[in-house]
């Protein structure tokens, strides 16, 4: 039996992911962003949802380019705290000890020390209500040789990233695999 | 050291989300989307991103309307196997075994037995390229009565989802808690 939990924006999973952009005076800037995902193969794309109170949204508007960067379980605090503390309070990269890098392609930094970043090149905005979308295109991926598994493939193994549990507000790991895609399937006749 | 991966859609996590929709004559469909996400607070907001190719990119044209399931871990074969085949060769709530609900707020269906579903009206459509995003307002969340703690919250131990690991074709398992959001962050001083 179901029960109504009201119109709410309960659903899972949601990533953690650290937008990173340039600000005025090219100052870096990071924040931590759950709505968020992919939204198109070709071009490939991903978005962010932004509150127009960030500083943030102005770097993304100004400069059309931002970082995503997806870290991993040791990073959890640093995630968290990205998403508390405003850039106009704080130089996050500095607090947290993390590297600035300019990306070679598009005009925006992410941390050297998380592990897969997406180069960003702003595509689309679209007015929701409180959030605005970004829809930016995938220029690359990069991430941590170390990573890598005999394919050149991002090992989940090594990798180890986290999830945004939105109920609960908290993050929980990305666990064992229990099925593969475009087979599992094919075994019910 | 970071290695290029190049232009693609490379992104940790993704959902494995049931599309429920009617088409003609009424008749239900689902198909699975991992390009989905959370793209506002308010109104509560959830995309999905489909090709025009597939069934239910006319069918949520025609009716304004989708649910959006999630399925618990024990239903990752059913969830691959709508990943698969199309709506348009196969029923697939019959080739599943699976009840089709008539939601009592918008104009569409969704599986009785996936344990938490997302009742939507189609807000906006964004075309992006090969994918189209149909944005819908959240107009109820509804979960299985046993999935809730006493809070009345989903309990994540309870439920069992999973995420899709698209760099690898697989389904991961929502794992153990690992930090607390809003909190974590503050021990950072």
């Amino acid at each position: 039996m179901k029960k109504s939990l009201g119109a709410k924006v309960l659903a899972f999973p949601t990533p953690v992911w650290i937008v990173g952009s340039y600000g005025e005076d090219s100052r870096p800037n990071m924040m931590c962003a759950a709505w968020a995902g992919v939204c198109c193969s070709k071009p490939p794309c991903v978005y962010v949802s932004l509150r127009k109170a960030t500083l943030t949204y102005g770097n993304i508007m100004a400069r059309k380019a931002f970082t995503v960067s997806i870290p991993s379980q040791k990073f959890v605090r640093e995630a968290d705290h990205i998403g508390i503390v405003s850039g106009r309070d704080e130089d996050k990269f500095k607090k947290l000890g993390l590297t600035p890098i300019k990306s070679d392609i598009v005009d925006a930094p992410y941390p050297s020390e998380f592990e897969v970043v997406l180069e960003c090149k702003l595509l689309h905005t679209l007015e929701i209500g409180l959030h605005t979308e970004f829809v930016g295109e995938i220029m690359d991926v990069k991430a941590d040789e170390n990573l890598l598994d005999e394919k050149g493939h991002i090992s989940m193994e090594r990798f180890k990233p986290f999830v945004w549990d939105t109920g609960d507000a908290s993050y929980r790991a990305i666990g064992e695999k229990i099925g593969n895609g475009f087979e599992d399937g094919e075994t019910i006749k």
